[in-house]
């Protein structure tokens, strides 16, 4: 399944549950109902950006969008996923291949031992917060995590728990075109979220 | 199952997943984490101010946290369920006891339809964005429910899902103490979510 190009968005006829005052293709997924309602958009843009733009002592931007993307991949949320794997892409040495390859399985992916362990802890905090046992926080840390990693795994894994049911339970809509994620990939690269 | 006043809370012996630099017993639940990462606590903060405080033209701030309580009640984060039911019972007329009735079953609670509808799409959120239907949007707007209830219905929702998951996934204290809730309650309700 190819995960960050969705096949098959949401029909562009089929409007979200919502009036989002907003022509949909202009704004799609998140966007229409972040112009709905500013007073929300601004805390969970600036959520974002701490999680995942914000300078980090050791997390690239690009290692954080794909923690990001590969939850949104477990919840099946096309957009989010969409979105942070071209993020992520845009922002990692191995590009696509490799983000291609966490979505489908992290086991097998070429990324270093540290990322692997705090992907299996994303993995337990994206079914349940109590799913995260002492034996995964020990084998990060003994794979090299810091506190400060794990304290931003499990919130970055918590945050996308939320972006994607906010996507998704409103229904918004999903665009095909791989171009609308290589441009968002463009704007958030150069303007953070913040921003945009 | 007494959710409000969970029955029997972590250890205090057992510490958090990392090493939060607090006193755990002074600073519980997602209080220690909140302290260890000032810079992602700014925004979840003012997300909870948003969502759950700030004026809104028809949902009460009662019957916000009542949505928050019965979402973490759902995926049974102790902490945030004792917590978000005392700051609900801290701001309905009916207190405790609806609460109760709403975290055992909103079926047979006594709250009206409008908001009955708005719960039953939060639990369609919880478990997962995809779970809310044309028909449970359908009969909340039958009830009485405008965009804007749907829309914050949805968010606070899928933003409980995170904290939910940032406070357990972390492994932090749970206080069996109820006194310790409404204490919590007496201060959102006087200063809010931003300046606690």
């Amino acid at each position: 399944m190819d995960r960050h190009a969705p096949p098959c968005g949401r029909d562009g006829d089929v409007i979200a549950h919502i009036d989002l005052g907003i022509d949909e293709r202009a704004h799609p997924g998140i966007r229409g109902p972040m112009r709905f309602r500013p007073e929300t958009a601004k805390p969970l843009n600036a959520l974002a950006e701490a999680l995942l733009r914000a300078p980090h002592p050791t997390l690239t931007p690009g290692e954080r969008e794909l923690i990001a993307a590969y939850v949104s991949g477990l919840n099946e949320c096309r957009f989010c996923c969409a979105t942070h794997a071209a993020f992520a892409a845009a922002q990692l040495p191995s590009g696509m291949p490799l983000v291609d390859r966490v979505l489908r399985d992290p086991v097998d992916a070429e990324v270093g031992d540290k990322l692997r362990a705090l992907l299996r802890i994303a993995e337990a905090v994206r079914r349940s917060g109590r799913d995260v046992t002492a034996e995964l926080v020990a084998a990060a840390r003994e794979a090299g995590a810091t506190d400060l990693e794990i304290h931003d795994t499990v919130l970055i894994a918590a945050a996308f728990c939320m972006y994607n049911r906010y996507v998704d339970g409103l229904g918004t809509l999903v665009p095909d075109d791989p171009v609308v994620y290589e441009k968002a990939a463009e704007r958030i690269v150069r303007h953070g979220y913040v921003e945009s």
